[in-house]
């Protein structure tokens, strides 16, 4: 199971993060990292920090868009210790290695690091369908990357070493990935355009109430092609077709 | 109740990590640190490291002789990867965690961290009580120090926090009640008729899809409001209003 999760590091700053999240990941039985816009992944640094799981190092996935990053993954979890977007669903990280794993008895998971400093941009959070928050201390919350990858490791490697689910998703459920939904809101946006949905609204509120709702759910496959289906026919319509 | 627990070093040997200790406590709640012959518990480096829990490496106890670091500590236990010790008693970092807590009420603890690569001698595990194991991959199963202690001072954490919720909602919803969703699936139903897609589908069944997806994730006011608002939008085109 959790060779369906990776892990996702956006802007790492430095190289002695990444080979101690290299570690901290091999230490609980995870291989998949990815690297968003990072240069040095494979300093010296990283490697003594890494001390032994330098494999995971070099066969992590090098990417410069945080969307490549998220490639086939059916759920986006982003990682943050304020509670800045109070839209989303939030996980303790206990929980979110249950629902992880659930998860990846049909699809992946991503989970995503922000900066050091910055954490994630409100486009990258866009992209996520929850967030995990680790209960730090409120008076000094800000934990380091590897720190927050090794929290967030062991409680998958906790979750997969026992068998209980709390949550059962139905088996005929099969969620399309991020890229697809991706599609489903510009054709969603497009569809609302057409009908003169916007003329009164606004269109970036609309679509950000409308993204919140469907991270919650999620669509499966059928879902999604009903969906559309509709957008499609209510745009014949319009156009006089 | 953690004011109770000291974490203590032995002979660590390298200021970075000493400096991502006290950040890892300190990012838990735990202030109570000890080091026993230390040399470099502040150098730049464990100063770079803490990012803003140097005050932890300020007031740590700094003592030659293992002993005098467990003073007054009425619970000791050591921490080890492999169960060298089978006559001691073995808990997980989780019930260390509730273990160490229930101590707190009468005494203190100590919980004790060995050396990088040789960890604690036969000698200081006399002086245990029990020992904790972390479950890491039988294959590389050598943590970095710091790491360690951020395992366990986030369980620390967590036992020392009565009520955490596993899954908090945003405070923003206020989903609607079945009524106000059956007049939505109606809406909805007459809103696919009109743009013409049951042409192609069968009603019962897309409906029937449509629920499950509802019935997932739920409604609030305002989400149902913008969807009947499309609804309407694309119902007046085709009226040719």
């Amino acid at each position: 199971m959790l060779a369906k999760v990776r892990f996702v590091l956006v802007n790492p700053s430095h190289g002695g993060n990444i080979g101690a999240t290299a570690r901290a990941m091999k230490n609980m039985g995870l291989q998949r990292l990815a690297l968003v816009g990072s240069r040095d992944h494979f300093t010296a640094e990283a490697r003594a920090r890494a001390a032994g799981a330098e494999d995971i190092l070099e066969v992590a996935q090098r990417v410069e868009d945080f969307r490549q990053a998220l490639h086939g993954a059916t759920w986006v979890v982003g990682t943050t210790a304020r509670a800045r977007r109070l839209d989303l669903q939030r996980y303790t990280p206990r929980a979110l290695a249950q629902a992880a794993l659930s998860e990846c008895r049909m699809g992946e998971v991503a989970v995503v690091f922000g900066r050091e400093r910055t954490g994630l941009t409100n486009e990258e959070l866009e992209l996520c369908h929850a967030v995990v928050e680790i209960p730090a201390d409120p008076n000094f919350s800000s934990l380091n990357i590897a720190a927050a990858v090794q929290i967030l490791a062991y409680e998958m490697r906790l979750a997969s070493l026992s068998d209980v689910e709390e949550v059962v998703q139905p088996d005929s459920l099969h969620f399309v990935d991020a890229d697809a939904m991706e599609r489903f809101y510009a054709h969603m946006d497009q569809a609302l355009r057409d009908v003169g949905f916007f003329d009164v609204g606004n269109p970036q509120v609309v679509m950000r109430r409308l993204r919140r709702l469907f991270a919650r759910t999620r669509l499966d496959e059928n879902e999604l092609n009903i969906l559309r289906g509709f957008f499609k026919a209510a745009q014949s319509r319009v156009a006089g077709r």
